[in-house]
């Protein structure tokens, strides 16, 4: 067999996710709540299998879906999508990322994207024959140095993929950053793929940054985001991504042959559950709320942080501990300690070591105490 | 925009669905069922979402399913898929297909289809830069000359696409042509894509010749499956695909990237579901019912036809009412009689054109009794 993608093996979240199982571990690693999903979203979907929306929907989603999901971001950005021609709801936002990648990268273009990285772009974008361009960012800030990018844009450059909030480091683009790519990228064709997924999630009052607020990123990105993040429904698999109709108009062309469309009882139910904003506009204090009780709990450790500004990722230093590198520490962690994490060093270039582990707080104040226990004792 | 498939536009599924919802026609044209899906069914679904299956079901599917379907497939062909390595849950069938082309096909590299064929391979294959070698057959029965296979073979040659009850002919591949394909491949180290979607739909106590029942064939086959199709709900977006572990290990690698994993309440109640082998087993006769019905209705009629062996489409020939092009009286079915179907010419080789149409009959007998009804006034 002539794999290709001979470098790829499971990915990081399976195999900590395993590893914790196998170890009877807390498993802060791979990202999802160990909380339920709101009885009523449950109910709504029970509603639509048992009032027939078990057929196909349409290809680009249901209407009354990108309806609600266009009205609200215009609402929230100030931007201008068109429900009939600017929105595709995807089985979640991964699908939504690889099918962009596949619209749009020819063999030889080039990617901007910023490490450490969400582990789904790089494979993506091989597979069309794509160069990565990556840019490292460093700990504990991860701030990113526009003049660098600017030095790494060449005329094959066809998208940049910035992430905010972004996984795994819980930090988030200021408006300046926006700004200073908005300038960058002004008459330039380049594609922006603004991953968006924690939108939501963002604390301290700060304002998320949405590609949708800058006209001149608008006019040339796609912005993806999740249900399963918003609504705690992970393993439902919806998502969607908007776009300006030309881009979308391609992005289609491929979404239609991949998934064809997304599941329609879900479809239904979240187009009746956005129908109350609480729902999703309760969710950064829902989170700080698990973020502050996490970090309180840990503040006498060893661990050093800077608190998450979103996601439900926090990420710890472990220099004053040990010097084993993160995956031999995240390992051992699970094994030995029964708590486990995500190394970050997988995500970045050259899996350049900074020590520090990603925790996911998306669980229960029960699980988050026992967590906090166990590492003020490491 | 360089688009990746500048020829590709909106699917004639999509576009006839729609022309019939603007005229007010009964809409025989995309597959799916006008009935209700299984309350049963539907309120397994629910106990999955109230029983916690909320969040992300393991990457290649949720354990008791991936056995459910192995231990099915493994009785009724004989064959030895193992749960752990030898299948993978997908979002659907036509994510399969996608997934599997995206995992092997190298630009150059030569893949054979069958016209008329689902209109998702060859965009698919296009995307990665593979030829298409196109082998044309004809109505009425569709038949393949296997000799013609043998000379279209070359030393590029990566793929072969068979689709067995055939969409959208109706017709079946028999054990012959089975026997035919394994020796062609015999040596060779051509991957076969068996798209199997329609296995339960076969009728006049024929046998479906799964690729699975030949050990020369199984040994190089992704065989896929539909449960939107099996159980009457396509909207459900959840179907699989089975193959010898080092294949399947490739693909894993390209599906993890692209959707990760499929709706984990969906695969609990699919699990629960199958259970009751009557569930499938019953297939046959429920469609034979339907397809024997609707014929006996027109057999009166300028229609010609030949009962369809499998799938629940019946190809009509309408060479005796008109000389019109298929395209131009499948719309003018639509709009002036309120009927549509799907021409098969857009599945054709250089759009041949047979003067045949395809007709859906997974519909209540209601609908079949007023299809006919117009059918024979034309
Ligand atoms: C698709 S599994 C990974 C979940 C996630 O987004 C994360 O843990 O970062
Ligand atoms: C994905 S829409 C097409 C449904 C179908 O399989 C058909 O009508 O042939």
């Amino acid at each position: 067999i002539n794999s290709k993608l001979p470098e790829v093996s499971t990915t990081i979240f399976t195999v900590m996710s395993q590893l914790a199982h196998k170890h009877n571990a807390l498993n802060l690693s791979q990202g999802f709540p160990n909380f339920e999903a709101s009885p009523e979203l449950i109910d709504l979907v029970t509603r639509g299998m048992q009032n027939g929306y078990n057929q196909y929907a349409p290809m680009p989603g249901s209407l009354s879906l990108r309806e609600i999901i266009t009205k609200k971001t215009n609402s929230l950005y100030g931007s201008h999508y068109h429900p009939e021609t600017d929105i595709t709801i995807t089985s979640g936002a991964t699908q939504a990322i690889f099918t962009i990648i596949s619209a749009f990268i020819h063999p030889g273009d080039e990617v901007i994207i910023f490490k450490p990285a969400y582990d789904s772009y790089e494979p993506s974008i091989k597979l069309y024959g794509g160069t990565i361009v990556p840019i490292q960012l460093t700990a504990p800030d991860f701030s990113i140095d526009w003049q660098e990018v600017a030095s790494k844009i060449t005329s094959k450059t066809k998208m940049i993929i910035i992430n905010t909030p972004h996984n795994p480091s819980g930090s988030i683009l200021s408006k300046e950053d926006m700004l200073q790519l908005e300038k960058l990228m002004k008459n330039t064709d380049i594609i922006l793929l603004s991953d968006e997924v924690y939108e939501h999630i963002i604390f301290d009052d700060q304002k998320h940054q949405s590609a949708a607020l800058f006209p001149g990123l608008a006019e040339r990105a796609f912005i993806t985001a999740s249900f399963g993040k918003t609504f705690h429904t992970t393993g439902w698999k919806m998502g969607y991504c908007l776009a300006p109709k030309e881009l979308m108009a391609e992005f289609r062309k491929v979404h239609q042959f991949n998934v064809f469309s997304s599941s329609h009882p879900m479809q239904y139910a979240l187009a009746e559950y956005l129908k109350v904003p609480e729902h999703y506009l309760s969710l950064p204090g829902f989170y700080q709320q698990k973020r502050d009780f996490f970090l309180s709990m840990i503040k006498n450790s060893r661990f050093k942080f800077i608190p998450a500004s979103g996601t439900y990722f926090q990420v710890l230093d472990y220099s004053a501990i040990t010097d084993e590198s993160d995956i031999a520490f995240a390992e051992r962690l699970t094994k030995e300690h029964k708590i486990a994490s995500i190394p970050v060093s997988v995500f970045n270039l050259n899996q350049k070591d900074d020590k520090v582990l990603r925790f996911c707080f998306a669980k229960t104040e029960d699980t988050l105490k026992r967590a906090a226990e166990i590492l003020c004792e490491i």
